[in-house]
């Protein structure tokens, strides 16, 4: 398939963009743009989508917050895994488990173990390699499961923490150990295996003491069932006793991640009730967008040989803006971005400083007059084909991130609010909206009643 | 990763599952297995949703209807949209619009062409190839454009159908001739450009007359936008209405194809209402499954140097069943399935006319005797490693598909009712019920309660 005829012309990666104006322009001859259609979509859709909806769950869950993507098992298939991984990070998450996406993106990873390495313990006498250098290599700890079950046993005798629990697991206290003694300056525990409170916390807490007189700093802790709100309380409380307790500086800070079918909705749930989380681990609804599965984006024929062509459709929400076209945004006084404009290719662009009318494409009264201090064209030229036009640059995926971050913090926080948001608004010249009713009173057959 | 030590059983694909028996049985040391998580939960994870969705609309549409998959545009990436043309076509569905899928897998293909299509034709006077051999070779109709429109200005004279339509769109008529220029046996013409009644079906059947006059016997129409029940009567009774009045043998059965955001729900609301659609086309709730965009198998330790292992949580829905099993389905008198049962490795397996108690895992007072009229055994070894055995065969998807729809077919039917279905049983031997309490005991920590 030869592109070389083609051009395309696209919004940047990482922009914040509205119903209406086209994310692409491609131009070329038919046959081979035809070709493009469902490749050109199946890329952009999903992509869209996932991005958009990390960006949801950071708005949600607030800039202090760590958000780690987890989806990888839910995803579709291997490759919608890899699209999740890289697009959930432009869209403002700040790590996955996904270690390929990490290798080929450069994205950052984050992780724990599983359940199931903690079960494949039995008991702490199954680990034969006890020892354990400090933190700064000066001195080995010969047995470092001795140390451990000697800070549980002082937890025990505690008179604030002893209470809460009694016997904790040793096949979980094991699992601990072992992956302390492998992992010693990131040692995160999941510990909702047997039971948080009476088990998990104190094993976890037993260990992150003995990693401490070694000069090591845990992690924290992951919690993947039951009451999040709750647990991650009554984790950090205590946490905040041992630091008191034992003189143990910071260690109340001790992070909290918290995983188990998040989502936007849980999210806001747990800031309501309040919680202690600092790090949420989001996979199936991330990658998968419960709320709203796909995104319709569609590919539309708007001009051949030089003629604007439309689509009408039985739903006029389908009906489709002819021509070939510019997209600006305008922004005015206060930075934030007022209206898009789309106007026909030949038309005189919007200018700094003059007045222009902006006109609704479909809804006749509503038009505004707009004196932008910006003007952004929208619409850049990523494949020149052989036009001899420069070719955009396409930043690592970072920056892209960071860009994307940018255009969110520029938006005005009424067109973004999860409840009844302000509709930004999108517009066409008055020159393009007189067009398309022209072309559409001639292209629909007009009714016989009888 | 040397996968030689590595010894996997699983269900055969097409089976019919239930929650809490094992899809797949994983052994081998403990590093390697873990590593094979994630890829096995991604593969089985979204194959086994899509084919299940596929599965339930086929269930909704009932079996005399063409069930195509549209959904490559709106899947994860290229790799979501092989693996859900794929696993519909397995789940039931007919045939797919996806190329690649049909050339990989042998799927059937059905598609039709694009509004942009449409869109890109002006009027028939663009169309320079004018000639059309008939069917059998023998003749040559040198202007096949103006035998459309004279079977056009035919219908718009006729005392019954005149009163439909004035003038129809023009650059749908040459997009419609020009598609059966190229394809005269597989004619399926898009009809909502512009008005489905007023414009689509009169020119639909204007091109569709000709190709008749040729030896041609056109595929029909598809509806993408408005009320698909009225508009496939309207097309239908067009249709009928041809068929007496010029005398054209089964023209008032011409194919009708919808399409448009279909879902379980809308083929069940279609159904009601009553329609005239022979073909299905769905896509995005097909291969996003909005009704529950992911299944969310998981994969645990149940054994380790062959000590059961049990994963305990704060839901008890998470709590695992140990131990290595074997699971079988057994059948009553009536050649359908009463109840799966998962035994210790060691146990007998149940034997065909003896009793065997069949327990709930979680339940205590639900149990059952059973006398099964046939056993089959679940878990077969597909990946044998070095244990010798023999690998089961790999079918064809075609013959998958088979199985699956027989299995489907051999399903009580109160147990595939969309609403409250009757669950279906899953238990336990009374020896694996007495151990999974056992251990789950011995495991979790008892509280104290202060």
């Amino acid at each position: 398939m030869d592109c070389s005829n083609v051009e395309i012309h696209s919004i940047s990666e990482g922009y914040v963009v509205f119903p209406n104006v086209p994310l692409m322009r491609v131009e070329g001859p038919i046959a081979v743009v035809q070709l493009l259609e469902t490749p050109l979509l199946n890329l952009i859709n999903y992509a869209s989508l996932v991005a958009t909806n990390a960006a949801r769950h950071r708005f949600v869950a607030g800039k202090s917050k760590l958000l780690l993507e987890f989806g990888l098992r839910r995803a579709q298939g291997p490759d919608g895994g890899i699209g999740a991984s890289k697009y959930s990070y432009m869209g403002g998450f700040d790590a996955t488990s996904n270690v390929a996406a990490g290798k080929l993106f450069g994205i950052p990873l984050r992780g724990t173990h599983s359940h199931a390495f903690v079960n494949s313990f039995m008991s702490p006498d199954e680990i034969t390699d006890k020892l354990l250098y400090n933190y700064d290599g000066s001195h080995a700890c010969e047995d470092f499961v001795s140390l451990a079950r000697t800070w549980l046993r002082k937890l025990k005798r505690s008179h604030v923490l002893g209470g809460i629990f009694g016997e904790t697991n040793q096949s979980e206290l094991a699992a601990f150990t072992s992956y302390a003694l492998a992992f010693p300056s990131n040692f995160l525990a999941l510990v909702d295996t047997y039971d948080v409170v009476r088990s998990g916390i104190p094993n976890f807490c037993a260990v992150a003491l003995a990693l401490k007189d070694l000069g090591y700093k845990a992690v924290g802790i992951r919690l993947d069932s039951g009451d999040l709100a709750y647990l991650s309380c009554e984790a950090r409380k205590f946490f905040q006793a041992i630091e008191k307790e034992f003189g143990v500086p910071d260690f109340g800070n001790t992070s909290i991640t918290a995983s188990n079918d998040l989502n936007e909705v849980t999210l806001d749930a747990l800031n309501k009730q309040g919680h202690e989380i600092d790090a949420f681990g989001i996979g199936t609804h991330l990658v998968t967008c419960y709320a709203q599965p796909a995104l319709g984006a569609v590919f539309k024929l708007v001009e051949i040989n030089s003629q604007p062509r439309i689509k009408l459709s039985e739903d006029v929400t389908k009906v489709s803006i002819p021509c070939k076209k510019r997209c600006y945004r305008l922004y005015g006084k206060e930075g934030y971005s007022l209206v898009d404009i789309m106007i026909g290719e030949n038309e005189t662009p919007p200018k700094v400083g003059e007045r222009i009318l902006c006109r609704h494409p479909f809804n006749e009264s509503k038009r505004a007059y707009v004196v932008p201090q910006h003007v952004e064209e929208l619409l850049k030229c990523f494949w020149p084909g052989r036009s001899g036009k420069a070719r955009e640059e396409l930043p690592p995926l970072k920056l892209i991130r960071e860009r994307c971050i940018k255009q969110l913090d520029q938006m005005r926080t009424d067109h973004l609010r999860r409840l009844n948001p302000t509709p930004y608004k999108v517009s066409v010249s008055a020159k393009l909206y007189d067009f398309i009713h022209f072309l559409w009173l001639n292209e629909a057959p007009i009714g016989e009643l009888q």
